[in-house]
């Protein structure tokens, strides 16, 4: 047996890649384990590789052994076995301690050691869960040379940062597919993250069956809803992967197609339809009658025996009060009882609730506003409002989970929630036993979210959540986590994720040809412009975005992110840093931009065929004048001429043009077409 | 209510396509329906869209009208309902007379007559099969303009011309996933195909369970066979769509992996092993023993009753005879037989198994070698070898399927297939009565298919002869099969068919990246070289291709057919009977050229860094040169110059590179590229 030299990398250095001596390439870990060391050796992955499973044994690791094997056969297109080895004989030995928990628990050891020599491997755990982990590591480990497949000789001992990493998933608004939420947990997986915290109830829609009210589905969901059968298939899916399902039923406000059914459940008079807008609604449960909680105690019953998971989401954000203000018998109440406002009064509700919920031998979890003086301290707080907040409730004792700053439907980039830590404003505050943060969740709120595009809305982009929340706090370089990000959004395309396959059939389907190869080059350039212009845009046009408005728009089909932005940026960033020196970038620079430039001409006559394509027609005209505008500035520089200061304001003005949303969307180069705009402008010396 | 206008379209004249003053754009209709009218109507396709069930009412109905909104959906983005709606207020009424049979069977009413008009439509039929074909046209009216979706009004009469439409998958050699199937039979419904022939056992792999004879599995299909459970659940989902699925147990040759379990069924001594090489082999079942019979008749009685068709077929090919001449007894059973040679076993053998066949209460199908004279006039000969053969066929009485012309692993180009009729050879000799033919099966066989590729290499290509086997003779336009190709295979990656996306994925793997657009380059202008090709290079590399043999390379992935160099042959057709004044043309052709020219530097470091790509260097090479001579030709003829002889020869030289075979691929671009080359040296004017 050879020799092995290794070389310690320091996972919590600035730059987490290897790149010594030991490897010309980079490695396409995500989430970077916490310590690894590099050999020079290299594993040799063949059609032979095998897996066998050495000490405690259940069904759970063979089906992660075969789901492994058929994730080598992808990664490879070798023939490999699909079936579980004999122990001595195998390419990587598994060996897990013992069994993890009945019911998966936040607190379990999610740890892993993997060994990778030249000739075998072997993947240790304290138990499944960190064996799970580990396979996925190994999967991401498996890369190509001009010998062969191989895993590069590593030794990793990896454990997550936080706990707690979740996406939660708004299935209220848009119902989404059981099959979609699978791919979604095969997503999770990848990315190790841990808790599919699923929003089941909302204004718009009621998504869950109850056999005890049975009302809630067949009046509050537009016969869109999980049949306890699926859910408890999702259930034993997620589990088999190593993720929790945490359902979340919004109260008291937030509520209206629970009352659809049961109208006596709120706090107002009438009866109720499904919300098909979008926004805060005044109808809210009635905190000051006992057949409300008699109702909540039934249904949480119901819903806690079927769903395994120790912790049960309450919601209890965003309650206007006004349902409560214009009812004489609630302001009654409140008088006899000495609640002074009405967030007295859903503190008061909240504090009821938490009893049928501990009843049930669930842990409650909610939204900031559910934390009020006297709550017990076993509740956990999830922050929307921010990293403030919760470090608030954590210097009071309450554990807590980051979401402020993880919203996926904010359509920010990937470095923007990678630059969000939990602990960033809690750290230097917080003594060791106030730490009480379990980690975050990415939200997925479906306002403007079709089953058909969520994967495009979440994938990527949540890797870089799960990796804030798994890796080390120092791994921060964006660099190496967007090349990263593009092995690992391959990575999920191949286990069948559609974030790329879905917005490319979109395209195709707006255009009504397949061949639309100028529309892609916009759609690339093109960016969402963001929630708020979408909302404001949307009640401008005087029509009203509802949930029964199609979703089949450019704004629906483009990337959140442009990496073609990102590569332009990058390109024009090195060669004004060159002092415009560098060929290579330029000429790079030159050709996007005479893309763009021409391409408007090319498109015209399709935008024009296309009721959904009409609306982009000044988006690609934007892009043409940005394109030219680019071209002069760079034939300023190279004649080392400056930009007269009319045309440098003129041009700015065409950037202008192009930042504007137009619908809904914003050209994404325009900023830096302006730096070129702009340097073009600097008299030259 | 508007007056329509309708205009006739024969669609039985030479260009199917609507172009008359009537529309401004084509029809994207495939198969071509045998009658349209068309008006000038649309029909607006909105969120509103719904479909009634008039007339007689089933639950399949009720599927496929579900399956159908779905589709809309797909096809337009709108939140359609996805529920049956109440006749009379419905956009689209179904009617459809009475049930179909309750075992779906050849003779059939398939037809269908759909009406849209301004406002609403009606599609009706004698049953729901008929039904069923209506509504994927009615999908693929739907198209996108300036105002909306809609359906331009028409009105069509449409049947089938042959009965049997098949695609024949070999599931033997490489084995297919359950649902790889299914992705197939929704192919195959859109494309109005209706039979699903399972090629189930050859000498590489036995993959049905028996329960009667569990060793024909457990010891003969390495654990890759569907479970009776299984395929009764792809036989309810093909019955769903119209599809029949009819099984082939191949016998007595291509036997190998029965006898893995059941050695004393061959006609040899000793053990034997599931084959792992392609060929022809000698393993054959023993026709002189009485328990030869005894097994089959247990084998097929079983399979006759799980298998609802009335078709069963037995295979009967390619049997060399070799163990019957060495096996003394058999020779003395012969002898006793007055049985002269091993045809005349066969012919034994075969006889006796259509007895129990027919038992069975089934009809025996099986390829030519099962013709020989004392077949009862009931059997159907699939025809491997040829139009000629399936006519003698059909003029001793018999009928027949079209198999010869339709291989898909031959990887040849759509247009061939296309032009491969059944009648082609029969039409001028057969008297009416003795047109027994009853369509075809496009065939794919798998030594060289995985599961990863094999869509690829049946769609679109396979909507071709389906469009033969369906639409009248005398639609025989390329240019417009093409058009609506592309269309189709659009509408198949729509629906989920992996024919594009899963090739894209084997690139990324090849390349370890997923940005490689120089290899999607290359990759674009290659096409297979052919399977004998294959063949000869796998025995002369020394290693022999198995089995087991990865199936993981460039020539895995590139698609059958070159769209590109289509594309490229059109525009220097053009270009040169322009007499090279076409502008437009010749500005794509140089585009073209250089990137080619251009695209070996790029891809180089690529090609060396992987052992998968490194064999392609040389074609990338080739395509260089290619690109770089054409440039010189463009040059010369831009001048007006004769390009001198040596230079052209030496040209050719590249050309010829290019043409022959590297790495089983070829440069698919090299004739027309050879085009451009000769024209130059033409002697001027």
């Amino acid at each position: 047996m050879r020799t092995l030299f290794w070389v310690l990398i320091l996972c919590f250095a600035m730059n987490p890649d290897v790149s010594a001596q030991s490897s010309s390439t980079q490695f396409n870990l995500m989430p970077m384990p916490a310590r690894m060391n590099v050999g020079t050796d290299q594993l040799p992955i063949t059609e032979g590789f095998s897996v066998a499973i050495g000490g405690y044994k259940e069904p759970r690791l063979s089906h992660a052994v075969e789901r492994f094997l058929r994730g080598v056969a992808l990664r490879t297109g070798l023939p490999v076995r699909i079936q579980v080895a004999e122990v001595g004989k195998a390419t990587l030995e598994i060996h897990a301690e013992r069994a993890s928990k009945h019911v998966q628990d936040m607190n379990e050891d999610e740890s892993y050691v993997l060994d990778v020599n030249g000739t075998n491997a072997k993947l240790s755990a304290e138990n499944p869960l960190g064996i799970l982990h580990g396979l996925q590591t190994f999967l991401q480990l498996i890369e190509i040379t001009p010998t062969g497949f191989v895993a590069r000789a590593v030794h990793i001992e990896d454990a997550p940062r936080f706990p707690w990493r979740g996406l939660m998933i708004d299935v209220s608004r848009h119902f989404i597919a059981m099959d979609t939420l699978k791919r979604n947990v095969d997503g999770m997986t990848a990315a190790k993250m841990n808790v599919l915290h699923l929003h089941l109830s909302d204004n718009q829609g009621f998504r869950m069956e109850s056999r005890a009210l049975p009302k809630l589905v067949t009046t509050g969901s537009d016969g869109m809803y999980y049949t306890q059968e699926e859910m408890r298939d999702l259930i034993a899916y997620a589990r088999d992967r190593g993720v929790r399902v945490v359902p979340e039923f919004d109260m008291p406000g937030h509520s209206t197609s629970w009352f659809v059914g049961y109208p006596g459940l709120s706090s107002g008079p009438g009866s109720y339809q499904i919300e098909r807008r979008w926004g805060i609604f005044d109808p809210a449960m009635d905190p000051t009658r006992e057949e409300t909680y008699k109702f909540l105690d039934k249904f949480i019953g119901e819903m806690a025996e079927f769903f395994p998971d120790s912790y049960f989401h309450i919601g209890g954000d965003e309650v206007n009060g006004k349902q409560w203000d214009q009812n004489p018998k609630i302001q009654q109440f409140m008088r006899t009882h000495n609640i002074k406002n009405d967030e007295a009064l859903q503190q008061y509700f909240t504090l009821q609730v938490e009893k049928i919920v501990s009843k049930h031998h669930k842990i409650m979890v909610g939204w900031d506003e559910i934390l009020e003086p006297g709550m017990p301290q076993d509740i956990v707080i999830q922050s929307w409002r921010g990293q403030d907040s919760l470090a608030q409730a954590a210097q009071q004792g309450y554990r807590g989970l980051l979401s402020s700053g993880y919203y996926l439907d904010a359509m920010t980039p990937a470095s923007q929630y990678y630059a969000v830590d939990p602990m960033s404003n809690a750290d230097a505050r917080l003594t060791p036993e106030q730490k009480k943060i379990l980690g975050g969740e990415a939200c997925m709120w479906s306002e403007f979210i079709s089953d058909e595009n969520i994967e495009s809305r979440i994938w990527p982009r949540a890797a870089a959540i799960a990796e804030r929340l798994w890796s080390p706090q120092q791994i921060q370089d964006v660099d190496s986590m967007y090349r990263r990000l593009g092995a690992m959004s391959l990575e999920l395309e191949q286990i069948g994720l559609r974030h790329r396959a879905n917005p490319e059939l979109m395209l195709a389907r707006m255009a009504g040809t397949e061949s639309a190869s100028p529309l892609r080059t916009l759609a690339r350039i093109a960016e969402p412009a963001g929630l708020s212009v979408r909302e404001k845009e949307a009640e401008s046009a005087g029509g009203i975005q509802t949930s029964e408005t199609a979703l089949n728009r450019m704004v629906d089909a483009v990337a959140p992110e442009s990496a073609v932005a990102r590569q332009f940026t990058r390109a024009v960033e090195q060669f004004i840093a060159s002092n415009f020196k560098d060929a290579d970038a330029e000429a790079y620079i030159r050709e996007q931009l005479t893309m763009w430039r021409d391409n408007n001409e090319r498109l015209q006559p399709l935008l024009q065929s296309s009721y959904l394509l009409k609306e982009v027609s000044p988006v690609s005209q934007d892009l043409s004048a940005l394109g030219a505008a680019g071209l002069q500035a760079l034939d300023y520089i190279d004649k080392a001429q400056t930009a007269p200061d009319s045309w440098h304001s003129q041009q700015l003005a065409a950037v202008q043009a192009a930042v504007a949303p137009t619908a809904d969307l914003t050209v994404a180069v325009a900023p830096t077409v302006q730096k070129l705009i702009d340097a073009s402008a600097v008299p030259k010396r």
